[in-house]
């Protein structure tokens, strides 16, 4: 039988309640479609950082380099800043393992309510391509003049030619397999007038070796309006890695939770092992109490395992959640129920 | 009779239709109100470049700096980069004037909808105080091996300390003057690591010398989806030139048009002439075909009028747009009408 090796990291807060439940839906799905999944469990938190001073390891990466793929809860905890825990974990990993891909599929589920008026699941399914390595997110900038008036701070974007056509092509390959054939790039040329015409042009470029796709550009104040307005306008969109960042936030809140959005960090090449983690991040406010919403973190399997070449049992996956959702099934508090995290990943397990 | 010095652009596209319905109301505001506005008129626009090669003359700051305001309607057509038109005419004023805040209400009136379902002029309320200089629209980047493979392109983001405590001391004093006393701040330290985290140290600084304010600070990108889940959180929403610019489209747009949304360009210290213009853009598709909202426009120049002590008529403007749209006045397709700009116009001139 096929074996897939997983490394397993619920990192912090509702991590360790969704990560459990991802498990025993993809368990389930091993069964049923006869593969096997050798996991690696790996307790790095912020924790960890509390007391090591480090949030993995110095070898982490190289630990982690043996799996086929990396199932992943959340990361951060009030009391360690963000810009440490996220760039001590989440940041390295998908920059070491050259995660340039990021994907999160926006779709209004039937069964669920989303805030927009009027809108029914026909309205709202796309899915944000999010370049993952460069662009805002950069480790270059610095502080002159600390602690006087003339203090300032910089930091530079960088947007490469790699960058940039490595994602665009992976957007516009996407949409050559969806039914609507349509790529829109998030883009700010009228403001920021370096990066941004260059990625319009690279676009461009990029967009005249596919005549069979469809392309528009919106900047990215008016496409986030759009988002509201027009949400049914949209199918592939393609962005630098803060205006990804922005879009795949604000599309499933459109959508109608957060708390059932998935996210694959890919690194399309295989080179590495790619990162598969819900959008949500480790929600302190409800953490330790079993109602957080299992089911991004389930969704996000879905989408390792069709990584991994298990289409079937993504698709069964995928399939037992919009059924749980348009029937009615258990479901958590954000969706107006009263489960809790395990109901939901019980009932998808058995679903499936 | 006091008298206020205006210089008028109207700029392009729809700005040629909105600006005139705008001084038809700054007009019968004047009148009743028993003030001069002594008109200064420009025709700088996009065609201005195409004629000389500019968007504006050389010296045209100067020729504005008699002036008390600006009264602009928008700039931009196709055929002329959005880089150069609005690095022509726009970003200059508001960098030449140091117009360092930029403010825009989000506001649902009553009679308009929101494509938020369930929601009423209670639920949607708050200001977006917007850094209008610096901050990642900066002048500082650069290309390199260009047209190679190896080609790449940059760009600084620049936050100094005096940017960064002006436009929240701005925003915290004008959270004074409200109900809720809330100022929320947009950040992205967990991503953007220089320039971020050194904004949350600002915002941090000065919250603590306003005790009787409320503050909380969101990631952009859980902030941009708050804004359709929970737009009654907000009240004062204080960002950089970026996060402001995207939350100042969204905040509209979730309040139902962008049509009506005005916006203030204003320089404090009263050093340069602040500038007011709609958040619109010279929206080419409708243009010259009066079909436009000028209530936009309308409101700018309320925002114009408050800002140049004519407090009462400044109220009257808002309160004959908000009766027009509550009862069923003329309204513009945008809105679900069929009236004309200038039937919108008229309208509210007769009612001020
Ligand atoms: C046209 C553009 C440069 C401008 C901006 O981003 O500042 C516009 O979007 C605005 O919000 O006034
Ligand atoms: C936690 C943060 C650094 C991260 C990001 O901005 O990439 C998160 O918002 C996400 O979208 O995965």
């Amino acid at each position: 039988a096929r074996t897939h090796r997983i490394a397993v990291l619920p990192g912090d807060g509702i991590g360790k309640e969704t990560v459990p439940e991802g498990l025993r839906v993809l368990d389930a799905a091993a069964r049923r479609f006869g593969f096997n999944l050798e996991l690696k469990h790996f307790d790095w938190s912020c924790e960890t950082y509390k007391e090591t001073g480090r949030m993995m390891p110095e070898d982490g990466l190289d630990q982690l380099r043996t799996s086929d793929s990396v199932f992943l809860g959340a990361v951060g905890w009030p009391g360690v800043p963000d810009h440490i825990s996220l760039w001590g974990l989440l940041i390295p990993m998908r920059r070491g393992f050259d995660q340039y891909i990021s994907l999160r599929p926006c779709k209004l589920m039937p069964g669920t309510r989303t805030p927009l008026a009027g809108r029914t699941p026909a309205d709202i399914d796309f899915i944000v391509v999010r370049e993952n390595t460069e662009g805002e997110y950069s480790s270059s900038g610095g502080r002159m003049f600390p602690g006087t008036p003339r203090e300032f701070v910089t930091q530079d974007s960088v947007f490469t030619r790699v960058g940039c056509d490595r994602v665009m092509k992976y957007a516009f390959e996407l949409a050559m397999t969806r039914k609507r054939r349509k790529v829109t790039s998030a883009t700010k040329s009228n403001g920021i007038t370096f990066t941004m015409p260059y990625w319009d042009e690279r676009f461009a470029e990029m967009a005249a070796q596919y005549p069979g796709i469809t392309t528009d550009q919106f900047h990215i104040d008016i496409l986030c309006a759009h988002f509201v307005q027009h949400p049914d306008w949209f199918d592939v969109v393609v962005g630098s890695n803060l205006f990804g960042d922005i879009l795949s936030d604000l599309g499933p809140a459109v959508a109608g939770s957060i708390g059932i959005a998935p996210s694959a960090n890919i690194n399309p090449e295989r080179a590495h092992p790619s990162m598969f983690e819900p959008v949500h991040g480790s929600a302190p406010d409800i953490a330790g109490k079993n109602i957080c919403n299992p089911i991004g973190q389930i969704w996000s399997g879905a989408m390792m395992l069709e990584h991994l070449g298990e289409a079937a049992a993504a698709a069964a996956i995928l399939d037992a959640i919009e059924r749980l959702l348009a029937e009615g099934g258990p479901r958590t508090r954000d969706l107006g129920g009263q489960a809790s995290t395990q109901d939901v990943g019980r009932a998808l397990a058995e679903a499936v």
